[in-house]
């Protein structure tokens, strides 16, 4: 049974059936309805003017959106676990043409605010240092934690004071908003985001993410950032129809409310072995080499974290009921 | 009735059908079955042992070659015309981090191969001009022609004498082998090149690129780029699947030859109208600005290709039946 | 005798002077008092505001300041053998993070004004295609031409319209000057000129180029650009002290004066062998191998330029009087 | 009296000589006789086989050398408070076109041995993860130490067995080598250092570095990055001039030595203020805002180093005896 990623998850039937619906002549590349259409979704799904731009990969929603907020000679502050630093073979570095990433120190994978501050206290102003230009957080974090609106505000005031640009990296955003329950317009413009990646690929798509400007158009740049990428799929509608689908009729909530009722059910199975707190789909548990050997052989399958803890991952396609098995296994360790 | 483009043309049943039966649990990115299958495939239909990456649009696949192929400093030979050189919005030099493209003339979008040997000959070999590492051609052309192994073969030895990388622009190679009715092989590697995008998309997939390298692996670097550029789909397997149905049965041949054979048939319409013979699915018609309105009033969709001439293409899933309106009024102008 | 180049000539006294006199010490960089002094020098000479940064070599001016102009997926529209074209080894492209050059054809390497036109007609206002955002010519020309200030003016006017900003390459700035015997300020600003690469090195000077904005700030980044291209030297006065050299009682002008009347004397005895008219300090002749071969037996060495052709460099330490050999060889041929 | 840096220093006058002496016709670029005679002298001194490229800054130097070992994906492993991480802004990344820095801690920064090992160990050999292809020492270190040649041979041995060139950065080279006594030789290829930035600049030349690659060529591409970023000066036998002048009679070590004994008095009247041993030309003290106060109203100049510390950097024309009154001073707080 599969709790190594939700990126091994399947396609929702719906975002099946929608690629199908799509399968008829229309303009190429995103001139096509469907694509067309995202602007207004979103915008009403976020309470304000949004420019969306789809893309068909995290790396290249979060590199275009922090490409296109700072310059090559700048900087990006992030948290020294965060994907876009450990994970993405230096994807933002490359679409931004060399701009460095700044690492924070923060539990659970979320920018330690005060570090935030000491690090910018202590950059000199000349042309020697790099300078940043925008903060990207991450929600849910690595450690699957889901932000508050108000801890996202004190990061959106710190960007607001510097002049920088606020990035929130959110391929497990559907995840963390279903936590907290909160409107998705809370925990992003109205707490300073000025951008998000979010994420539909792990929550039941086949390939698809939505780079989301808030507060209207993005600016120029981005559509050439992503061309220039090799990211204007020709037939682009097949994106865009992916996205259509998790948006109605809230199917990304409910995705997600799945998936994190899952990792609840089996947090409580998991009891003093959590070494975070569960608040989206993924869970980091103490387990030994020998445990893990044991749940292994009976039909589990998930990723080692370093020695003695293991990552559990509940996709949108499991819920409570058919994480029972491992909940009992690790129960009965 | 749609002649614009085959970037607008419908994805074939049996692609459709590989998806949803991709549609289960396997490893993320580029892990699972089918994309461990694509090597093998491949050399049995190149007859000869190749490396393949799988990607999802051509411009990352001609990016991602070419930018394996040189040094940020070097230069790379292409047509005037070539899609890398005036339609990817930069994207071989962004790749490649900064590469220059060196265009040159050429009746129908094919190197001129004196144009080639002189300009070559014209470059100082010293550090103030860019010194080309690669040539890129591309079959079909931008205008339609399919290349004869012959006529690539000269190339290759220009590439061969040069020590410089031959690649293969093929975002309509279907179309162009389809014409010639010529062995895969014959007109690639054996006629000296090094590694051919090989495109799917607009032959009846839905977004899908072979990166193709002949004669073993490619070398390091390939994926690292791929991965950089955002390009490793986390649910790869759904590229993959799309590939693997296009060769099955070859069925990208029966595409081809299906579309191929509706640009014939308009072509016949079109007699004297022809600007370049037809050798793929595109034709290049002179047509006035009264005639292009009459059209698109009868309702035909296509594009204007400079004053006084337009531009159609034949999907795969049009052929000599369906462009029969397009032929008759055509002929009756 | 040397012919070949204005690089291999010598420095001259007052700039060695000037060196000697600034071995004192000052503060690092370019926070010295030689470097602060040159806004206003360059604002004096200019007749309106300026923002002037030093560097070493007129490859990294120009492409500091492309660079500055323009954004990684945009384009330079420039002659097809200008300096950032043919002898830079892409460091213009290497500078802005990939942008395009666009070459022009154009008489003795002046971008022909239809030639600009047709080519930014023809440009699909799209993702696809590359868009310019910067004009660069040469002044003198590659082959020794000096624009008029209406001419300058016609491609400024082309520029404002299109929104493009106009680069100058100012690497012979004074030979074209002296020429014309027009005000610096005519020929660069008052013609839509936004930047120019002012050099000095060819003209006397050691090491230094100056990268003059016109009215006012050239803005945010190009301090960047410097440093981070390795240009920002420790000493840095010593390269303000050649500028201040050479602007000190128009030694700038003067030196190019006597290149100009030195080009002049050769220019008479070489009568109908000139393919181009001589309005600096270059001569392209027509000579065949035999006459090259009989006069560097005689000691005159210079550059062939091709088949049949030769070019021939008055440095600014050879005057009228010191061209006579060369001159006389000619005429005897 | 200026202790604030090195690079304020005068340029001493065997340089000047040198200079003057240089100022005769020779071939441009790097062709003339002075550039061609470095790989010989660097050869003795180094007692191997040794390519050297002539370039006018440390940045320029350090950058041009590790884009030279590492790919735009790959990393380099350095000290946290390097040069190259903290005051280049972010050279090495524009010209290695994306190279990421992977900061160590470290004593007196150098890079701590363990925290390296399990940097390397950390890293998942995937293309997800950005995998390092060189490791950056800086010899002097940031805080004034020489390495002992057994300590670099530490380094050169974790390279070697990772497949990882070995770069020093030695801006001030010559005063670690001075304090130790020892061999280039031994600290540099004996102990695994592949290619060196052997400082010039802040031991007496004007604007003259040398990038040394010892055990014969560098390999292709280091000259084309070289002109690539501007640095291939015209008249560039002044640069060369420079550093034959100081490695004539051992100039080099002279300065240092000097530099060195000028700290070392200085060193012995800090006492208990020194933050780290003293074994070049800085020194590092612990000193209240109101003392270093008083020290300025004295006439001394020198960095604040963060609160409650300053640097004091000693200069080639600077020795025991004029640093006198400093010693004094601070004796007497």
């Amino acid at each position: 049974m599969r709790f190594f990623s939700d990126n091994a998850a399947t396609v929702h039937p719906a975002v099946m059936e929608a690629l199908a619906a799509a399968n008829h002549v229309d303009t190429a590349y995103d001139g096509d309805a469907l694509s067309q259409s995202l602007d207004r979704t979103f915008s009403d799904l976020f309470e304000t003017s949004c420019e969306v731009v789809w893309v068909s990969t995290g790396t290249a929603a979060n590199s275009i959106i922090l490409a296109h907020f700072v310059r090559p000679w700048q900087g990006i502050l992030c948290h020294e676990e965060a994907h876009i630093e450990v994970d993405e073979c230096g994807a933002p570095t490359f679409y931004s043409g060399g701009a460095k990433l700044m690492p924070l120190p923060g539990r659970g994978a979320k920018i330690d605010i005060e570090a935030l501050k000491t690090r910018l206290a202590g950059i000199r102003k000349d042309v020697h240092q790099v300078q940043p230009a925008a903060i990207s957080i991450t929600n849910a974090t690595e450690y699957g934690l889901s932000w508050e609106p108000g801890e996202v505000g004190a990061i959106g005031e710190v960007a607001k004071a510097e002049g920088l640009k606020l990035h929130m990296d959110g391929a497990r955003f559907a995840n963390a908003v279903a936590y907290r329950g909160c409107s998705p317009a809370d925990v992003t413009w109205r707490a300073g985001v000025d951008a998000l990646s979010f994420g539909f690929t792990k929550n039941g798509a086949m390939m698809a993410e939505a780079i989301v400007f808030f507060g209207g158009s993005g600016g120029a740049g981005v559509r050439e950032l992503k061309k220039r990428g090799g990211h204007l799929l020709s037939k682009g509608r097949f994106v865009a129809a992916q996205i259509c689908a998790m948006l109605k009729d809230d199917l990304w909530l409910a995705n997600a409310r799945a998936a994190n009722a899952g990792a609840a059910a089996l947090a409580e199975a998991c009891g003093d072995r959590l070494m975070h707190p569960v608040e989206a789909n993924e869970l980091f548990v103490r387990l030994t080499a020998a445990e893990a050997a044991q749940l292994r052989a009976a039909g589990f399958d998930f990723y080692d974290w370093g020695e003695g803890a293991a990552r559990l991952v509940v996709s949108w396609d499991q819920d409570a009921a058919t994480v029972a098995p491992l909940a009992a296994a690790i129960a009965a360790l």
